[in-house]
């Protein structure tokens, strides 16, 4: 079951002329800042309440963000979910004949554990369930 | 300032359908569902902790939602950051620069207020802004 919206990600261009936006604009904090490689994106957390909104822009032209920009233009790109239990969710997900892009968890930004559900399973939504690392 | 994320908002084309995903899979609560003839959708809210899902599904093919869903097929349609004054935010926005597709708040669902931002001004996310009303 599922707490809370963790976060939405937004797909940007420029991280630095985003966060005008976010920073400036709607005067939500940035609490973190990190380049996940293996993800090809750098990443930005900003706090809303209980919730986060994740700006993503990618590192190169060749990369799933950066293939989505190319398609789509910036926008949002997913919404996530947060559990307590990953394993447990996506196990019952599976169970429900969800098709998940991750069949185990992977490490997301923050050292949270993350997993990807299939956008054809879940309505055209690129879906992304999250366990917060301890602390957060 | 806004509170949290509201809701996220997802056109679908088929409620029922998608309620067996968000009820059944997803476990989440339908709240409400409402039909809001001048926005052309029947629309539903689920509970996910303090934030919603919204469904919205269009009345005809000639409304907002279903323009949306012929051009970009079903998935992700907007986000709605919460606050607990929408006079004042929408003012605060004005002045920040941000272009408003409602300069005035106009009655949402559930008795809400809302307004929308210009996806032009906010990185290519349709954003809404909503005051609940007394007692949600």
């Amino acid at each position: 079951m599922f707490a809370r919206i963790d976060h939405i990600g937004v797909a940007v261009t420029d991280l630095d002329a985003a966060l005008a936006l976010y920073e400036r604009d709607y005067d939500m904090t940035l609490v973190h800042r990190e380049t996940v490689t293996e993800q090809g994106v750098e990443a930005v957390l900003l706090d809303l309440g209980e919730n986060h909104v994740e700006l993503l822009a990618p590192l190169s032209d060749d990369t799933p963000v950066g293939k989505f920009l190319a398609r789509k233009g910036p926008g949002m790109h997913h919404v996530a979910y947060q559990t307590s239990d990953i394993v447990a969710e996506l196990e019952r997900l599976t169970i429900a004949g969800i098709q998940l892009i991750d069949t185990t968890p992977r490490i997301g930004i923050r050292g949270s554990s993350v997993a990807f559900l299939h956008p054809k399973s879940t309505g055209g939504v690129l879906t992304e369930i999250v366990q917060p690392a301890a602390g957060h």
